[in-house]
This record gives C-alpha cells, sequence and structure tokens, in this order.
C-alpha cells in the first residue's frame, strides 16, 4: 500500500500527491488551488467547503473508493448542525487524504476571482486586498517567559499565517488586552499590509472568530461629482454605489477657476480641502446607510482624482499646479489615514491609497482608467478618453502609452448649460428629433419610457423633468445638427429658415424649444445658441488633445476608442460622432467603458498587486502637455466645426449624410469642419 | 610623478591612497574618519574643518610639501571673510589631494564621541542619532519629464546622501513646495530614521541650509517624579535637565496604589493618563525654556519608565499588572510620535521612543540602567540596583544576567515618612549624629554648609530647612543606629536608655528630634519609630530582591555593587551597608551611578545603535518573579534586622563595629540578622 496518495482538484486541474493523513485544505495551499479559509484550518469558518468525488474519474486518470477521505468528524457535524452544510459537501480542513481522490471546490469556497469588464475584453480581479482578517489562536502569558500580549499575538500571527513584523497603534494595544481575554485568547485580526515594504500594521481586533466582514471604499473624485463604490473587502462585492456634488464647485465650476481661488483668497485652498473632506465624511455615511452597514467597518479607503483635487484632498496649495511648469507637490501613490484626512466617519484606523498622478494635469484619475482598461497590454492601437470637467486622453498599445489632459470645461456634466443639471432622476438623458417634423422625444434618468408615451406624464410624476444632463445635451445637440435645425458652423436657424415653430428667437439667435413644462408648474427647456457654443468649445478641447497625441504617436487613424468617465457609458457613440468629440474611428470600434475611473479605484481597492503594477505602469507613460503647445490651439480651431471628420466614408457609414444646412450669412462657415488641413 | 598621494590623518592614524584632486572630506569617508558634515561637502556649513601639516613627520614616514593640498579658494575665502575661519585651517570638501600630506581633524569637526561615566569604568556613546539634518539641492521641475517636488527631493537625498525610500507627512507636502522655491531647490531638512525597517521619514524643512541645531529629550518617567535631559541631537550635549513631581501621586503614591486606582475607577486609567500627558506637555515647555531653545525644535522624546508608568502613559489600562501573570500589554520597543501621546507642545511632527520592558515588573527604566551599566559586558558579577519607589535590580555579567523588581515603597523616596519630602532645595540630605552626644549635624540640598556651621541659619535663609528626603533618612536612621539610639531590631531607645533628650516619646515609642525650626516659624523635624519601620520595609524589600538574584545565580557574594536611580548617587555606600540594603560587598566596591535609567534614556536618544542594542539585550535578560517567589518573602523577613549582614568582617573593614544594644524588652530581636540561614 502506498505511503501517499493522488489529488485532483477540479474545476483547477491541479494535482499533486501527499502523504495519507494531509488534510484537503493543506494539499490546496501547497498546490495553489483556490480555496478559502479564514479561521486557518480549525473548523469554524466553513469557508473551505470541498465536493469530494467517488467512482470513476477517466480524464484525471483516477478511481475514487470511498474511502478516499477520512470519516466524516465531529467538527463537521457540529458545523452541520449548528449552520448547515449541503449534502455531499465537507469541511477541506477536517477531510484527510486517504487514498487517490478528485476533489471539487465550488464557486463559493474559491477566494473570488472578480471579473470586471473591460471595454471589449475581459479584465481579471484577483481578490488581493490590503486588509484581509486573520482568525489567531494566542499563547496565554506566563509568568516564567515574560514577553507582551502583542509579542504574543504577532508571533502567532507569523507562525500561523506567516505575516512578519506586525505592528500596531495604540488605539488597538489599548484595547488588545481586554480583547484577547474575553475570546479565551483566541481573535480575528484585521490586518492592513501594504505593497510599499511598510510593517503589516493590525486595524482592528474582534475576541474568538468574527463572523462579519470588512469593507472598503473606491471613491472617484471629481471636480464636479464624487462617486463611490462601497465594497465587501472579502470577495470585492458592491454593496452600494453612490456619488454626490463636489461642495468645490461654489469656488470655481472647473479646476483652473479653483486653483485662481486659491491664488486670490489666502486660506482659499484651506477652505476648499474643508469643503471636500466634509463632503467625504458625509458620503461615508450615506452609503454605509445604503449598503447596509456600520461606517465604522469601512476599515480603506481608495481615490483616484486629478491633480487639482489631488492636492486639496491632501491640503497642499494647487498654486503651482496652475502655472508652468506644473509642478505636483508629490507625484507618487500616496499611503495615508482616513484620519490624515480628517475623515472621521469610518473606522478610526481606516487608511487610505491614492493612485500616482502622471503629470501635472495628467492625474490619479487617469492611472485609475489606465488600470481598468490596460491600454499598456493592448495589442491594437486603442485612444481612450475619461470625459469630464477636465478630459483624460490616454492613446496607446503594449509598446507605448501617451497621455494628456485637456480643458473640456463642465459642459459635458450639464453645467454652463442653459437648462443644465447633473445626471439625476429627472434629468433628460436620451433625446431625439425627427428629422421632418422637427419634434423631439426623450427620455429622464431613472425610466424607461420616451416622451411620447401615453403615460409619460404618469409615469415620470415622481420626478418630473427638472433638466438636461450632460449626455442629452450632447444627444441634443447632434440631433439638432441631424435634423437641419443647426449649421455645419454651429448655428441654429430661425422658424422661418427651419420651418418649426420650436426654434424661438433669444435676441440676435434662435433656440430650440426641448421641453414646455411651465403649464403643469414645470420648467421650460430649451437648448439657446450659447449651449451649443458651450459643447462646441468642449468638443473642440477634447478632439485636440486627442489628435495631439496622434500627432505624437505619428498616426492619423486609431483600432478602437473607448468612451470612460461618469457619464462615459450614456454617451451614443453615434452622437459623439456625429458632434465631432472623437477622431475618425469605424462606429463599431468604439465602445462605452462606464466609470473606468471608478473601476480602476475599485480594482486597486481590491488587490495590492493592482497598485504595485499601477504603480510601475504609470512610470511607462509618457505624458504630452496641452497647456504649452502650439499644436494644441491648431487642432482646437479646427476642430470647432459639427462635425470635423477627415474621413467622410467612415461617418457614411455609421449614419446617414447630414443635411447640407448653412444659418450664417456673414461666411460658409457650415465647411469649417472640413477645412483643416490633412 | 605618480597619480595618486598618501594622506594621513591624526589623531586617528588612518591613512590611505588617493588619486590626484581627491577632496580631503572625500578621503576622510572613504577610510571611516570621523570628519564632519551636514551640507555634503559644498562649502557651505564649515563642519569639515582640518589643520594641514607641513614638514616632516617622521612617525607616519611622510614629508608634506607646501603644495600638498590645492590651493586655497574662493569658497574658504568667502567661508573665512564672512564667519571666520582659524589660520591654518582648510574647509576639507574644498582642499584637494596633491600630494602625500597629514591631516590633523580638531576635536571640533569630529562626530563627537561622547564618554557617558559607567561606574567604576567609562562608556562610549557614539552620535548616531535617528534624527538628523541633511542639506540637498533638488532638480528643479520639468514640465517634460513631470515628477512631483517630492519624488525629486526624494531621489536627490538618495543620490546625495544614500537615504532610501523616504516618505513625509501630509504636514510636510503642504510645505514643501514653497520651501523648495524660497530657498531656490537648496534645503535642509531633518530625517528620522528609524531601526526597525520603518521607511525613513521627514520631520522637517527649511529654505536653503539651515543654521539652527535640533533637539531631543530623554525622559525618565518615574512612579514620583519625571525627570528629563533636553539634548542636542547634532552632538549630544546636553542644554538643560528638569524634573517635576509625577502629577498621578494623587492617585495613589506607589505603582500598585495607581494599579488599584484604575480598577476601582471606570476612567481612572484615563485620569492618569491625561494627568501625566499633561505634565509632559508642561516639563517640555519648561525644559526648551531652561534651554533657551523653542519647544517646537524637540523632535525626538525617548522614555524610561517602569510597565505601570509605561502603561499609563501610552493609555492602556494597567489592570493586568496588577495580578499575576503580570502580562503586559506590549513588551518590544514601542515606536510612536508625540501627537499619539498628545504631548503637543514639541515639534508636530516629533518621533517617541521607548525602550523595551523585560518583564510585567521590570520595566523600559531597567533595560535603561542596563543599557547604561552594560552588565551583559562585565568580567566580574555586578549588582546594579537602582532605587525609586520600585527597586529595579540586575545581577550578572557577560555570561548571563538576571533581574527582577521588589516593591519598596516610596519610602526612600522621602514620602511615608513622618517629615519625609522630595529631593529639593531645604530638604536634609545628609545627616551625622555624634556617637558621645547624640547631637546631630546636617546638610540641606543646594548648600555646602553643615547645620553646626556658625553661619549655617543665614546661609539657608533662601531656601530654610523644610523636611527630609530619601537620602537624609536613610543616614539618619544608620546614624541613629552607629550612635546606639536604635537597636539591630531597629527599636528607638528613651531618653532614660539612651542618656539623650533629643528621644522623645511618641505614644508607646520614641522619636529623635533631628531639627526644632518651630521657634524660627520653621518645621520640627523628628525621625520616628513608624519612620524607621517604613525605611525598614523598604531596605528589606531591596535585599530580599537582590538575594533572590544571588540564589538564582547560585552565588554568595557579588563582586561589585552599584547603586542607580534618580537619589542613587547621594546614598552614601557606608550608610547602605549599616542600613543593611545591599548584599554583603567590600565598601571599595560599592558604586554609584547617578540617575543610571536617565543616562540610559539620553544614550538611547543619541544612539540608534543604542537602541537596537538593548533591544537585543534585553531579550537575553533572564527576569526573575518576586511577587509569587516563596524565598522571596523569607528573604524579606531575614532582612528586617539592621543591619542583617552575614559577614561581619566585611562590615568591620568598612565601619567601626555597632553598639550592642536592645530597647526590645520582649525578645531578642536585636540577633535577628543572624538567624537568617546560610
Amino acid at each position: 500500500m502506498n505511503e501517499d496518495a493522488l489529488v485532483v482538484f477540479t474545476p483547477s486541474g491541479k494535482r499533486g500527491r501527499f502523504a495519507l493523513g494531509t488534510p484537503i485544505l493543506t494539499a490546496a495551499r501547497k498546490l495553489g488551488v483556490d480555496l478559502d479559509s479564514v479561521c486557518g484550518g480549525r473548523g469554524i469558518c466553513s469557508k473551505c467547503q470541498i465536493s469530494p468525488g467517488v467512482g470513476s474519474f477517466p480524464k484525471h486518470g483516477v478511481t475514487v473508493s470511498a474511502e478516499a477521505l477520512s470519516p466524516w468528524n465531529q467538527v463537521e457535524e457540529r458545523y452541520k448542525n449548528i449552520r448547515g452544510l449541503l449534502d455531499g459537501r465537507r469541511l477541506g480542513c477536517q477531510a484527510k487524504v486517504m487514498g487517490d481522490v478528485v476533489v471539487d471546490v465550488p464557486p463559493e469556497s474559491q477566494v473570488h476571482k472578480q471579473v470586471i469588464r473591460k471595454s471589449a475584453t475581459l479584465r481579471d480581479m484577483n481578490m488581493d486586498p490590503a486588509t484581509k482578517l486573520f482568525y489567531v489562536e494566542v499563547e496565554e502569558p506566563d509568568m516564567h517567559e515574560p514577553s507582551g500580549d502583542f509579542e504574543r499575538l504577532a508571533l502567532a500571527i507569523e507562525k500561523q499565517w506567516n505575516i512578519q513584523g506586525l505592528k500596531a497603534d495604540l488605539a488597538i494595544m489599548r484595547r488588545l488586552q481586554p480583547v484577547l481575554r474575553k475570546g479565551d485568547w483566541k481573535v480575528t485580526v484585521a490586518v492592513y499590509q501594504s505593497h510599499d515594504g511598510a510593517a503589516p500594521r493590525i486595524l482592528d481586533l474582534w475576541p474568538g472568530f468574527y463572523e462579519g466582514s470588512i469593507y472598503g471604499l473606491a471613491i472617484d473624485l471629481g471636480s464636479t461629482t464624487i462617486a463611490a463604490h462601497l465594497c465587501d473587502l472579502r470577495d470585492g462585492s458592491i454593496l452600494a454605489s453612490s456619488g454626490l456634488m463636489n461642495p468645490q464647485i461654489r469656488f470655481g465650476e472647473d479646476l483652473m477657476s479653483r486653483v485662481s481661488y486659491a491664488m486670490m483668497n489666502p486660506g482659499g485652498d484651506v477652505e476648499m480641502t474643508k469643503a471636500v473632506r466634509n463632503a467625504l465624511n458625509y458620503l461615508a455615511d450615506v452609503i454605509a446607510t445604503e449598503g447596509g452597514i456600520d461606517a465604522s467597518s469601512i476599515y480603506e479607503m481608495v481615490f483616484v482624482c486629478n491633480p487639482v483635487m489631488h492636492h486639496l484632498l491632501l491640503g497642499i496649495d494647487p498654486v503651482e499646479l496652475g502655472q508652468a511648469p506644473f509642478a505636483l507637490a508629490t507625484s507618487g501613490a500616496v499611503h495615508i489615514t482616513a484620519r490624515d484626512l480628517e475623515v472621521t466617519s469610518v473606522n478610526v484606523a481606516a487608511q487610505v491609497y491614492i493612485l500616482p498622478c502622471i503629470a501635472g494635469h495628467v492625474g490619479a484619475d487617469c492611472a485609475a482608467v489606465a488600470l481598468a482598461e490596460e491600454p499598456n497590454k493592448s495589442k491594437d492601437l486603442v485612444l481612450i478618453v475619461d470625459v469630464g470637467t477636465n478630459a483624460e486622453i490616454l492613446l496607446g498599445n503594449e509598446s507605448r502609452v501617451l497621455a494628456c489632459s485637456s480643458p473640456t470645461g463642465p459642459a459635458f456634466e450639464g453645467a454652463q448649460i442653459s437648462s443644465g443639471q447633473r445626471a439625476a432622476p429627472g434629468a433628460i438623458e436620451r433625446v431625439e428629433i425627427d428629422p421632418i417634423t422637427k419634434e423631439p422625444r426623450f427620455r429622464v434618468i431613472g425610466r424607461d419610457a420616451w416622451s411620447d408615451d401615453p403615460n409619460f406624464a404618469e409615469l415620470i410624476k415622481d420626478t418630473g423633468v427638472t433638466g438636461i444632463c450632460g449626455s442629452g445635451i450632447i444627444e441634443a445637440v447632434a440631433e439638432l445638427r441631424m435634423s437641419g435645425l443647426l449649421d455645419a458652423g454651429g448655428l441654429m436657424g430661425s422658424a422661418e429658415q427651419t420651418g418649426t415653430n420650436r426654434m424661438i428667437p433669444q435676441g440676435r439667435t434662435h433656440s430650440y424649444m426641448l421641453y414646455d413644462g411651465t403649464t403643469q408648474g414645470g420648467p421650460l427647456i430649451m437648448v439657446t445658441q450659447g449651449d451649443i457654443r458651450a459643447i462646441q468649445l468642449a468638443k473642440s478641447a477634447l478632439y485636440a488633445g486627442a489628435r495631439l497625441l496622434m500627432d505624437e504617436m505619428g498616426v492619423d487613424h486609431v483600432d478602437r476608442v473607448v468612451l470612460a468617465g461618469a457619464f462615459g457609458a450614456h454617451i451614443s457613440p453615434k452622437h459623439a460622432m456625429v458632434l465631432g468629440m472623437i477622431p475618425d474611428a469605424p462606429l463599431d470600434k468604439v465602445f462605452s467603458a462606464g466609470n473606468a475611473a471608478g473601476t480602476g479605484a475599485r480594482i486597486a481597492l481590491c488587490s495590492k498587486s493592482a497598485r504595485a503594477e499601477i504603480e510601475a505602469t504609470v512610470g511607462l507613460i509618457h505624458k504630452v502637455e496641452t497647456a504649452i503647445e502650439p499644436r494644441f490651439q491648431e487642432h482646437f480651431v479646427n476642430a470647432n466645426a459639427i462635425p470635423h471628420f477627415t474621413d467622410p466614408f467612415l461617418l457614411l457609414r455609421a449614419i446617414a449624410p447630414l443635411p447640407n444646412v448653412s444659418f450664417n450669412t456673414q461666411s460658409g462657415g457650415g465647411e469649417g469642419g472640413r477645412r483643416r488641413k490633412r
């Protein structure tokens, strides 16, 4: 009889021979099989459940006898009685190898591999959070071998979990002795292990085996909105997603006006820092409530943000970011605590990680997009545009990645638009204009029905129609152009010129009446000539930034376009193309990545190897500075027309020919887009 | 002609050959010659001054020409004009090797080797502080190679000072950009480099070359008094020494009464923590004022203290220290910040280091004594007794070191004594009693004159005579014994029995009137039978602890006795022997080490290698627990007599035969000391 036996794990197919008597959990660990355990094999946590097979497994070349595993034992019986265990399941820490065996690891026993959608492909995210729970059994104190309770805990963690050089703050030291005694020298600890070489640190501890979980916040701190995901640090699942307006808006709508505010008002940076930190405290409370947890069980926060937000969050005056050479105070990843940021609503020991910045104008948000979309691993040349108040633009492939930021202003987020508002229930997000009747129909956020639905008024009675958000105004402008109400130069025609009395004169220009709710006490929502100009400026800046990177790369076409950003998900590629927001690309190669920066933040929250990865990647991204580049201005001017494509065939494949209208009596502005030199 | 030349440094005698053109500072560094520099060889700091020789140096086998060094240069000329330079001096960073040369390093250019007196020997202390100043020149930002100002500073420090992985708190990040620009990209930084593997950290920074210094506090946090040295971290010099009463005294005079207070009063530990932290804030302010510096230039604090003080300082409930197995919350060295301790009067970034504890009853103060007195490096068997409210006792040599603590109570510090007071001006510290007339004379702290000086009243009119301190009461008791007023059992005789009317009846016992200041409105200072009993208990505990260690070591004699502790310096060895405080030892082998714990704190403040050393040493010290050891009780009872020596010959060599008196009519208690079994 052999003294060892073959163990085959499914679905991984990993296999190896082990001495008889080896627990399945031990075998799994030695083979690197993805089998969870929190209690370290003591039959407490039940995370290591397995389904052993019996019979013939020709695929694996094994026949498994009924005695291949040690008999069902008391620990398993007790566990099953108390908490239940599916028939056929065993605990991997209890079942021992007694003969050749095939063991299936059910999905819930795997340390989850979270799959995050990367536009056009999938992106693996391994759960590898910096903060994890560990159950440990600590030696009792011995008068004759004196050592501190903490030192014995550290030794136990080293022996039982191979974590060396543990540290703890005074707040933990203060609680340690009663907790150890209450748990009869058994304790669960939350340990933060940074990838930057700092000593592992206890963030919290509970007597005995702790049944609860621990949570983290992935925060995309934008100029206009602060968006957060509340994630379970055990499996990466999202409990709640929430957002609120960045209260710094009252100091200036875009980044440069906030920098100006700091420069012109002594202490202005401190005011803005205080405002954003207050908002974070509130946000953490709100999202914890939404997620049904206590905010004090939030142990980590990961931030992505542009450089100005980054400095204002950290309490650093952003004045240097407002003038060449746009020097960041610090560009590397930042490891601090929530206490450092005066965020007190989360756990007192909560740790903060901020992704690295790429340059003075290209921030941690852009790094997060790179982490989520991985242009540096792309075979084809991909252009990634993160649309926000500032657009972050990445262009590259596995050989080279370029980045820049472009000052689009907040128009794409509904600001600086006459009836603009942020994306919230009641905001118009989709618009269609009938090319014949010139009549609009639209949809508001939170409802599937279009406005020409007979029950529309009833369906939206909770929210009403309150304004128009970023994606709504983009569609409206594109639809105005497609329906012949707007010429290529961006001028709207009069009622006479267009044959619709939806065109209303306002001063020397004309506005399009999208919705008149005044009879029901609602708003009058117009698209004004000023709105068109704001969108033209924004899209020209966006296009010019992308074009500048293409120049630097020496290309005229890109293989793939990814639209990211908090509302990137909602921009219709067709309308983006009509508007000329993005360079020429086949419409089927334009993808939407949703909030890629937020996704990057979430990846970094759930994986410290991802943190190390993006820190390395950022060093390889070459940054192009738009602010001092004369060609940026040139591209900007040339991109003013709607649309301004160089390749009409690409456009034709995407959409019907555009009406050849012109409402400008002074010049042939309608051809502006095609005047650009090749 | 050779391309290199011989360079000989005096006084070290280190020598080596260097390429012509090598700066003397570079040669010194390569040879490990002790030549200071703060600015890194830029001719700014002048710390590297040298005296080159000219002529024949037969001892070194060198003849030095006048052209052996490069000519006096502009940098040196400018320096001499602005700040002066002694004739014959050169700057080591400017003078370059041009031929064989002998270079003397004057004492002020050496990184000081501080010699601290260790009783009976000398102890070297190398200046190796954790916090040092570094002058660096930082690359200016470049828009095309974007990196943060901090990252460029870190790179400069790595290149110029070989310090890797620099970190900084947000408060430093906030100040970084304006400081770098004000100093035109030259900056002096204070960097804390811990020996525990934590990343080096910027504590402060100044534009350009910073002329000032940085300071640290070495604090001996005793149960009764808090004593501190303010040291210059550049050279280890003491600017001021100060002390104040531990305000926790109002919660209990000795350690166990404070532990009881914490146990009996919810929140009692928090009250005591707050009290000691407030005192530390006050002490830092006072000592900075005394030293003529701003408290905000204190960047480090090192603490030594017993375990109860240790826990109360850290805000940890000391309840576990009051009951077996006397488990410490943490026994290892503690690295925290002054902010963690709520000590805000020092620099906001100030770092705190607390020496490791040896056991639940043997604290960081004992570790500090071991660091200062180095029993582990002693050839002969040394007994070190640190006398305080608790006595810390060490016994050992280079093979083995034992430690225990003994609950002497605060009698040795003047507490629990009828006219007792802490050591302060006006307190009686020396006492003599004439064996014939039985009349006393004494001296008070702060004055050299004895009380029989005709001008005594005039000399002490500032302070008066206010009470009796620890060393005074010890001398008084011993003198009472030697003058026949006290028998071996500790009973004082009546006026009739002793023939002096200084013996005053008080209840059923008699007191000795030491000083009657009542006619001048001063105190009546008596030594009461209660005082004798308090001292007997204290000295018995001390003796029993030492004896227990000798039992454990298997010895009956020690080679050397060191009396340490805040007032160890003031105990006369003769009186200590008469009292029977310490085991038998030749009087010329009893030394006083002053405040060895405070010295240990100062060594740790000035040297991070000393910190590493004591952390290693503590692990090797074997701790003996007095509280549960039956022999301790036995030794304690047997040590009650005055004296209780086993070897009368040793005593005879030291002092005259003691009067053979007995005032106890019930028993032959006077022989108690000799009843002890051998």
